[in-house]
């Protein structure tokens, strides 16, 4: 998986070959084909694998505050992390961009969307509950609201190179100004 | 460009070949070769016919009212037209998820984001100018803010089956409530 990882970000989807990915594992092509049928097969493995490691990450603690939490939780959404971040996005792009021809991709990345929607929406409920999150706002319509934001500031920052630093301030002073009620709201002090 | 656009949705961008642009017009594979070397060269000049139209298009008079002007515009930009549009939109997708490899479709692209982007920002300070418009927005911000959002509902619809309408519903909520001042904003009247 992680040799994966390296040859996409290398090679990016389109042009990605299985001895791209052998070339950065201690595996031979041949053992690859042996686990995988074909690079749809491994991909769509790799895909499973990047949710397992996702539902992991974004269960990590980010403090008890749900203003805090909500905030911090949008923002590494728009936050590169480590070397080829941007690579790896951009070979996120193409293989979201064959998703509406390819069942097994669209009902992966549908579970990404989905984990990310349910999150919000809870945690905006919660927000709700202890009087941090605005009460005439819907939570359901917010989360939704924010995925597609979260989608359409990083499909920019990877197609047209718009700033996802810029994306990032934008979107914590919507939450700030929009769905957080009060002081509560200082950001994720990064 | 008639023809291209029909094969494009026919067939999606990764596997179009010439021949089957060929097949939608009246003109031969050798023909079309005559005109552009590649596939490659024929679609920079097919996004280029786009912006165009796109240019001519989103001059299109749709009232005085700037309120009603705006509301309008980030609205058409959610709304499907004719057959075949969300078959489009995901060939553009693919295209899209070229250009950070590809410097010709991302300068076309950035042409278009910068195109939407200012329309907004005029809007916007239009109606600022004119009191339908919030004046404690920031035009710049705000344009971009909602450039990111439009390219995120259309995204989200094309990959992983969003309803289009409800994100249009929901920008719509956005715009009345967060960035025009009163009742001057009651939308499209659709």
């Amino acid at each position: 998986m992680g040799a994966t990882y390296r040859a996409l970000c290398k090679h990016g989807y389109a042009s990605l070959r299985m001895q791209d990915i052998a070339d950065e594992s201690t595996k031979s092509k041949a053992a690859l084909h042996y686990h995988y049928e074909s690079k749809h097969d491994l991909l769509v493995a790799f895909l499973e694998h990047l949710y397992e490691q996702f539902e992991d990450d974004i269960g990590a603690d980010c403090g008890d505050d749900p203003a805090t939490r909500l905030v911090t939780f949008v923002e590494e959404r728009l936050t590169p992390r480590g070397d080829g971040q941007k690579e790896f996005q951009t070979a996120l792009l193409e293989i979201k961009a064959q998703a509406p021809y390819d069942e097994a991709y669209r009902e992966r990345l549908a579970e990404f969307d989905r984990l990310v929607f349910d999150r919000l929406r809870s945690m905006l409920q919660t927000g709700i509950d202890r009087g941090v999150v605005d009460d005439e706002i819907d939570p359901e319509d917010t989360a939704a609201f924010l995925v597609e934001h979260i989608n359409g500031a990083q499909i920019r920052h990877v197609t047209v190179d718009a700033s996802l630093g810029a994306a990032r301030n934008r979107l914590r002073t919507y939450l700030t100004e929009q769905v957080l009620t009060g002081s509560e709201a200082a950001g994720s002090g990064e």
